[in-house]
């Protein structure tokens, strides 16, 4: 049988480790594909690094239309990321009829509709399990292993930048800043971190869990994005003490008027597996209606498991090379004609439950204003603690709300903060039981 | 397109689950698969039963040889159980040229050469998600998503019962025959338990693991297996003193000279994700080359979990119904001519770390014995604790070793034995550190 030719653009972190994994384990991969993966072109700007990364067998050029245009190309592997020139090559792609294997969490979030739609009409394949979670394999199991069940919430710790520093915050007491100076120093964060601390990241990769779980178009623009810089040491503290871990979690579920899509710090209680999630590790909890709960983890970056899930789409691709298009899995686990039109719920209508921190000035007579402003919104108080009160009789506040609308707890905070009796913004964070 | 028609051999719980499923949530899975599937025939002793958990529409006979000689049947759906009957129908269809989705993890760790041969010179799949912790689907993590890895070893919470009965006796400090009787009174354990308490259950799963994760036959009657009533709440609670949890652990292990290939009880670190793996959940731990360690965990057992694997195995031959065997993922991962014959490991050769109880009669002087018993066999000792002593002197000592080859601990053990200083047998764990 033929080798499977393949043309990797991009030889970046994943792109080395990709070749690396082909080449180290290409005895063990065709054993198991029944036939070769070659790693014929590989396309990057600085040419060097691509020869010394990809072997001198290796066709190298600095132009990656070269490789989309290429005849002897099977499967192109596009790992360049952003949104201008891997859109372009990855359309042409397509249109010259070559499946991709992608590892492009903001091209799908951002343009996967439109990608999808010129893929089926062309009949390649786009995988791209490498998008969410690095290697842990996701999307096949959202897309394959649960096509029995109606699949009702996905909650996942999907960043392990954000990740390792709320562990590093909650382990050792430090603030947010020296934390993610701490992650920059062991290259776990970018010297601009923006990205991955305010949820951007998580936000394209819930986006893409989301349309494959409830099959819907991807809608990033409607997905609620709350980052973790505004986190203290002090709420991680406090929320320790009531039984609770801080998480960057991705969230969302199908309600009867719409789906959640929503990326934000979270309560969760700490003897879930999911709390005890640490470091660069991500995990996602699915919870379905035949199977129950499920959990998946694993090492969401890194070259080599995300190589490790990029390999496992170029395998599945190159078994596939030859069947039509009617044997594939639908890109998004649905059928392309049987998308759903369900909308993304804005967070206003989201129920949660909620941690509220209140700086108190003068003790005498808070709380009553308190709860009766939360008694007005109908918001129940599941606990309440108050903590420590200086000469002035100032004195911190900390409550945990029984499920809410969030437009009532944000009614509740306003009124809150316009109490004289309080100082400062009130502290809000959202909390999941996640039971299952 | 036509729909796909389904045999359904078995209506106990997993198949009236299945008959569940498959009507509960048909809309779901059609625009998945593509297809509409159909409930076509079911077979059962109980024919009324078989009517009432199927539907009035379903062809119900009391003979399964009908389903798999019927000509209109796509897919045949074996969930008998067993290696008699269920052997015979599962080859028989096979010859007949339909596809077979089993959860018969007994059938295939014991009989999976034959079946697996005789399916590939037909050209039919044989697919058996369900076969392994129930729900959660490992067999096409290991098969699919992790086709790019070595995978190094693999550790599993893979019988509920057991894990059930574990927990039990750590959370309540119950005796085994207590935690045991608990869980026939909620229905976790069949009423003879031996199957699942002493291991072979695990066994069965195990050995389809490895087979698949090595490219190896199965070799169940090579697979060590010890099960967890020997085990007491005292040594449960002893280990929980020293930092571990103790779980029945399938492990298996590629190294140098073959496979581990080995069922025990096992302590490990409380703080590891898989010690914290309850009740009858299930929960696998792979560690592979290049995506590291992963956790796959969820329900291992009932009637929807497992009908949520029998399913998606269901969509994935229906949506290969008329390709051709290339395109297939092979049974095993690896392709049928590509399978290793790396030997099965005997327990003497496997290296472990060890928890030892030994009842000293006598203080004075066993220290030293035992000490020096372990110095000569080149054991060392991670940790010693000294427990309690009546009146007479006696005490009890808990040890745990660095790693050692089994055969070394025993002949240790074997003279800690023979110690005049020293009364009964010496209990002895297995410990793994599961480091990834």
């Amino acid at each position: 049988m033929q080798p499977i030719n393949i043309g990797l653009m991009g030889v970046g972190t994943v792109g080395a480790g990709t070749a690396t994994v082909l080449k180290r384990n290409a005895e063990e991969i065709s054993r198991r594909a029944g036939r070769k993966i070659r790693l014929f072109m590989a396309a990057n700007r600085d040419t060097a690094r691509a020869r010394e990364k990809c072997g001198a067998e290796v066709v190298v050029v600095d132009d990656a239309f070269q490789i989309v245009n290429h005849p002897d190309v099977d499967i192109v592997v596009e790992l360049i990321g952003g949104t201008t020139i891997a859109r372009d090559l990855v359309l042409k792609a397509i249109e010259n009829g070559k499946h991709v294997v992608t590892a492009n969490k903001k091209l799908l979030a951002e343009h996967g509709n439109e990608i999808f739609a010129r893929a089926h009409e062309k009949g390649v394949m786009v995988a791209f399990e490498a998008a969410v979670a690095g290697g842990v394999p996701i999307i096949k199991v959202l897309r394959e292993s649960l096509a029995a069940n109606r699949i009702e919430w996905i909650a996942g710790i999907i960043n392990g930048t954000a990740n390792y520093i709320l562990t590093e915050m909650r382990e050792k007491g430090t603030s947010f800043a020296d934390a993610l100076a701490d992650a920059q120093r062991l290259g776990y964060a970018e010297s601009d971190p923006t990205f991955d601390v305010e949820g951007h990241d998580s936000g394209h990769k819930l986006t893409i869990m989301a349309a494959i779980a409830f099959g819907i178009p991807m809608q990033f623009s409607k997905c609620y994005l709350e980052g973790i810089s505004h986190l203290t040491a002090k709420d991680i503290g406090f929320a320790e003490e009531l039984g609770y871990r801080v998480k960057l979690l991705g969230l969302t579920r199908r309600t009867e008027e719409g789906i959640e899509l929503r990326v934000h710090p979270t309560l969760i209680p700490a003897t879930r597996l999911l709390a005890n999630v640490n470091g660069v590790k991500n995990a996602v909890l699915v919870n379905a209606d035949a199977l129950g709960p499920s959990l998946y983890y694993g090492a969401g970056a890194g070259a080599l498991p995300t190589a490790s899930a990029v390999v496992a789409d170029i395998v599945e691709v190159a078994r596939l090379l030859t069947a039509d298009p009617g044997h594939q899995v639908p890109h998004q686990a649905f059928q392309p004609d049987q998308l759903s039109d369900l909308p993304i719920l804005p967070m206003d209508e989201v129920v949660s439950s909620y941690y509220l921190r209140i700086q108190a000035i003068d003790r005498a007579g808070v709380l009553a204003n308190i709860t009766r402003i939360l008694a007005e919104d109908a918001i129940s108080i599941e606990a309440l603690i108050q903590k420590g009160a200086s000469n002035d009789g100032a004195a911190e506040v900390v409550i945990l709300t029984h499920r809410v609308k969030e437009k009532h707890i944000n009614h509740a905070i306003a009124c809150i903060e316009d109490l004289d009796s309080v100082a400062g913004p009130v502290v809000r964070l959202r909390m999941e039981e996640l039971k299952a």
